[in-house]
């Protein structure tokens, strides 16, 4: 993947966020899990900028939307505790696994800040460029 | 346990995982918990290194197999948050205690990248290979 | 300062670097040494991207150029070791405090990838948006 | 790079090393730094384990040997506290750059337990394979 494409996806999420009158953290990171690009909106808590690297991380690592990562990590699930590898990692939604237009995997994306529905759709509108 | 011994092993599990048609990390740690081998093979995600290392580590640290160590450290039982200890252990199956033929705990296997149920049998393939 | 300011930064930097013809990451970072802003451009190595947050980082939390850090910290100097305390410091050129028009101090940028010169010149150049 | 390259190349070095009478660990990852394949020789002190890993890391994060790096991260160059990034790396010689027969950088690998000359040599038995 490459920067020109993560930068669109930044802008996408931006638009996105500012629709939904939300502010929040955006991170892309490459296939195999190094950081593209990143922005904070105005107004996000400090804390979910963590939240969105790990989301991002989380979902590429495993290949899996970070929502769908919660099902298997989840206490009553069979992998539990599997969210303590890697420098810990996030289950809830999110974080969205990148494909370009012919399948293959280039990384992923990860939205922190407002509601999750809404982390999703932000991830969701960014992603789409991709396959547009 | 000797450098042969785990290479013994580390084709065991890799001959498994091919006859089952999986792509798993195998790492193989000594009575000390120190790394003695390891081995990715193509296509597994990149997630998965570090939990087929901590499944390793998990089993040596507390002389049990991961799926044993799960059902002290899940919420509802009495060690609830072992778990975060040693650097954050798994509590799930696919970690190995190793005994060599007498008995004696030289080290421990853990895989990962399949379901846990096929991890299990990779692992154990190359277990029994020191009581062969 | 707002990402609008951080994103003008980006850009400026981006162009600088295009016309020297290097590819670097870029950090962004507030006065509280959060990340703001990040970019890796394409073929910039792996192993940069977290030298340009350390950059940037060293700048604010010692409210002063890393070039200039660099001179405390050496071996030879007054305060060596300080490079090691807040999770590692840079020793070398390329973070720039940044100061809006009237002099206050609003984060800090760093930038790594081209020789310690070029690098030092693109931060110049992003910083330099926000008293022009 | 695939695991059956990774393979050949940990045997060219145990040959290597077993031929000089010496104990390493040898450590290969890919190109975006992430473990390949790992295996410690008998009587190799443990404290080296980590060495060989960070050997492998450096060269690949920053695209040049360890013993190249070694002149830019030291007190008197240009790029003193390098070291301190990414982890912490290594500066001094056993970690080679990966290349195939191309030219195209596919991975890095450590080695360390012997002399450093020792440990570049076994190394260099190892990274042959690829151009051969």
């Amino acid at each position: 993947m490459k920067l020109s494409s993560a930068t669109l996806m930044l802008n996408a999420a931006l638009t996105e966020a500012q629709r939904l009158g939300v502010s929040v953290c955006i991170s892309i990171v490459d296939a195999a899990a190094w950081p593209m690009a990143f922005m904070r909106m105005d107004d996000a808590p400090l804390g979910v900028i963590d939240v969105s690297n790990k989301k991002a991380r989380t979902a590429v690592l495993f290949q899996m939307d970070s929502a769908d990562f919660a099902k298997i990590a989840h206490p009553d699930a069979g992998a539990y505790t599997l969210e303590n590898t890697n420098g810990g990692l996030t289950s809830f939604g999110g974080g969205l696994v990148l494909r370009a237009a012919d399948g293959v995997l280039v990384g992923a994306i990860g939205v922190s800040g407002a509601s999750t529905e809404d982390d999703i759709a932000i991830a969701r509108a960014a992603a789409n460029i991709l396959t547009a």
